[in-house]
């Protein structure tokens, strides 16, 4: 398992719509308006990888900008948070999307 | 050296601009609109938390949120980036800021 976040600009209101329903499809949790973070095996980020590259495929424009951050679990735990903190215990421990 | 990745979601305009300025004052780097990144000692770094709580201290809303993230630099080098990817050699190997 590998934790990730995922955070990003993205200008057109349907790509970022379509982006943060496809994240959120793939397990991925809202943590902020645009910062999203999940804990995917490596066989599973694969195939996230691929979705959202289909998503963003053809419809990125110059200024939009996506970063997917791989986390050292201990680290995240390591968080300082300013604001009600987001739910990092269902972040890690949770099988929150079933694999086909 | 610590890199952190500081992200926000703040409602209020005035806040806002308040906290990007004062990361990048303290040498954050602007990654993406609401994302800042940069490198601290850990002296450096107890002195930015002070300034960044200054300015959030009484002026942070219910709904607001602003994480800090520890990263590890090889996890940074090993981001995924759509679009244009940050200037990442200026966030790990330049002295940005002259501490007093």
């Amino acid at each position: 398992m590998r934790t990730r976040l995922i955070f990003y600009d993205i200008g057109e209101d349907n790509l970022r719509v379509k982006l943060s329903n496809k994240l959120e499809s793939l397990g991925f949790i809202r943590i902020q308006y645009s910062v999203f973070c999940g804990s995917h095996a490596n066989g599973q980020w694969k195939l996230c990888q691929k979705e959202i590259e289909e998503v963003l495929n053809g419809e990125i424009q110059e200024k939009d900008k996506v970063g997917v951050l791989p986390l050292n679990p201990v680290e995240l735990r390591n968080m300082l948070y300013f604001g009600d903190a987001p739910d990092f215990k269902t972040i890690f421990n949770e099988e929150l999307v079933i694999w086909i």
